[in-house]
């Protein structure tokens, strides 16, 4: 019934995904078995044809053990050639089907070389972003332009405020997109001049970055109008645009500026038990793809992440990763001056700090809470 | 300290969401408080301005009720300026910061008509797609192509075999996309003229309908190269590539061609007791994207939904939506001939059946498979 079963040159060339599958041990082995099926061929087992695709195209039980009780660590190897070499197949292959199935977690990606090469990776990473802001081994400071409703001189004008008070980097919030009160272009424009006007009188290299999320035609006109208008930065929400969308603007020279990935929209990947890691998530995907800096909520702010997962992030951002190059952190979400200690001891030199409402909160004076916050963080 | 308090002329334009909040009443009253704050100026409530931004941007609770034990429901209204009328930002006010908050669930979307006039919704929705295939009031029947391995030619002979036996659509299994096995313009080409070779031979007008699931700057390319090789359809992932990507493809008049969605890398969003309903994904969202027909797993089959969130799908499709046209519901999954007359009674006749492996199964003829498929439908 399946006629012309071509097979092709095969060599090993695998990539490895862990996953975490909750429940008694026969159910998660038959389930572990289920997810090699599920993600390659999505085919009855018994009709899988003998040879290359059984051999090879169907995922491959590498390690099987328990974790914690009632919970399983599968590693499954996948040969490269079923991504083929594009991050929204390689999304697919690792969690496409299987996010409707209940109990299982994508907890890490082990990427082979070939598919490692096949991705650029961050444009800039951490070296790069201290070189273009010329900011010495110390964290970074960044904060948001809000309340959406304001006018784009309005937000312009906090934009040089904070630029005046040492913020590094100054992003719109991540909801102002092209309403009305605030058009992207003027917005852009506005923003982008305050900033550099602030930067005339203080000598520093604060940065502009502007919300780029848009619809699927808009997205590189928006991106081309920031790079125009003098923006420092982009910011994006893959959740809502695709993963893959950060990979093509890192990718585009003609852009060239650092991206700031934002966590809106993917929260239901991390809530549950099921889902994707932290760690896979926010850290080795959002790098993977190309983003210089990886916004998530801080533990302990108003969002429901815990320190451990917070770190398990940063670890995705800097661990090996063959050419890829490591990326900032980015914690954000009910920054406090109280939190500055431990935040330093937890996150180090390496970090964005976001501070948005704490920044807004610590007094009347903007420019004055902005120079406070900088000294602060500048040890 | 904010400055140049720019008011604009705001009339009364407000969408409503409907959200579960689940937990103690006064917390999840707090939560709803929250929620319409984090949604839209993302700002200490005691900085937000006066005026506009308070009384119209802040999202307003409409409606707070118990729904069951531990399980609120809470109505919650914002203004459509809020969403530039784009998509992208009609999901980030919706749902984009508290996916991250826990216990927090989109429930449906109640749109306004300046917000539904924003969006053309399906090209062809149910009429259009019955009109093109020629298909009287019954059950649509489709299958896909698979496994992943197989060559374009041993693809293209499956597709031969299916749309002699009378299938009406034949997708690209959701998992090939430009895998050297297959490659996408060779397979595109190689089965549409196989399903016309076969339409020829039954004076019937099968579809095939390949997947443009792809990287950002790809996904135009291969709706165009499918449309240019004669394909009837475009299957689209928009969990991995964004739902805007699903309108956008859906406005494009040079395309002009039926768009399936399937449901990969969606699964968390439905999966907890938090997230989106099966309702608003996979039936309004959908929808309102563009989509013509919404393939999502049937209950009872190898994945999780249960008929009540199936039928919410369905309901999903059809209901008042102003302009926007009713489109198919496309259950999936482990479908084989015991459950085709609780399906019919469950669905009706408008649905597109979508048979996979259980059109392997059944014998060892895929076309006489189709055949008794096909009849065991047009009833």
């Amino acid at each position: 019934m399946i006629k012309d079963k071509v097979t092709f040159d095969i060599k090993e060339d695998r990539f490895r995904v862990t996953y975490l599958i909750y429940g008694e041990e026969a159910e998660a082995r038959s389930k572990a078995w289920d997810i090699c099926l599920e993600q390659t061929v999505e085919f009855p087992e018994e009709l899988v044809p003998e040879g290359m695709i059984r051999d090879h195209i169907v995922g491959r039980i590498e390690a099987f053990e328990m974790q914690k009780q009632q919970c399983w660590q599968a590693v499954i190897s996948y040969h490269a050639d079923t991504t083929a070499f594009e991050l929204t197949q390689l999304l697919n292959v690792v969690f496409g089907n299987i996010s409707i199935k209940p109990n299982i977690r994508v907890e890490k990606l082990e990427l082979c070389p070939s598919l490692l090469a096949a991705f650029k990776g961050p444009r800039f990473g951490r070296e790069g972003i201290r070189k273009r802001l010329g900011i010495r081994p110390r964290p970074i400071l960044a904060t948001a332009l809000k309340p959406m409703g304001l006018s784009s001189r309005a937000l312009a004008d906090l934009a040089y405020q904070f630029a005046l008070g040492g913020i590094d980097i100054i992003k719109d919030d991540h909801g102002l997109t092209d309403q009305r009160y605030a058009p992207f272009e003027e917005r852009a424009a506005l923003c982008a001049e305050a900033v550099h006007k602030a930067n005339r009188e203080t000598g520093l290299n604060c940065i502009y970055v502007p919300n780029v999320t848009a619809p699927y035609d808009k997205l590189f006109d928006r991106a081309k109008l920031a790079r125009r208008a003098g923006a420092g930065g982009l910011l994006i929400s893959p959740g809502i645009v695709g993963l893959d969308a950060v990979r093509a603007l890192a990718d585009n020279d003609e852009i060239d500026l650092p991206i700031i990935s934002h966590p809106a929209f993917q929260g239901s990947f991390v809530t549950g038990s099921f889902g994707i890691s932290h760690h896979a998530l926010f850290g080795q995907l959002a790098r993977l793809a190309g983003a210089d800096a990886t916004i998530y909520p801080n533990y302990g702010g108003r969002f429901s992440f815990s320190k451990e997962e917070c770190k398990s992030i940063v670890a995705g951002t800097s661990e090996e990763m063959g050419h890829i190059r490591p990326i900032f952190p980015s914690p954000g979400g009910g920054m406090t001056i109280d939190k500055v200690p431990d935040m330093l001891e937890t996150y180090g030199k390496d970090v964005i700090f976001l501070i948005g409402g704490g920044l807004f909160k610590h007094g009347p004076d903007l420019v004055e809470n902005s120079r406070y916050f900088s000294k602060m963080i500048d040890v």
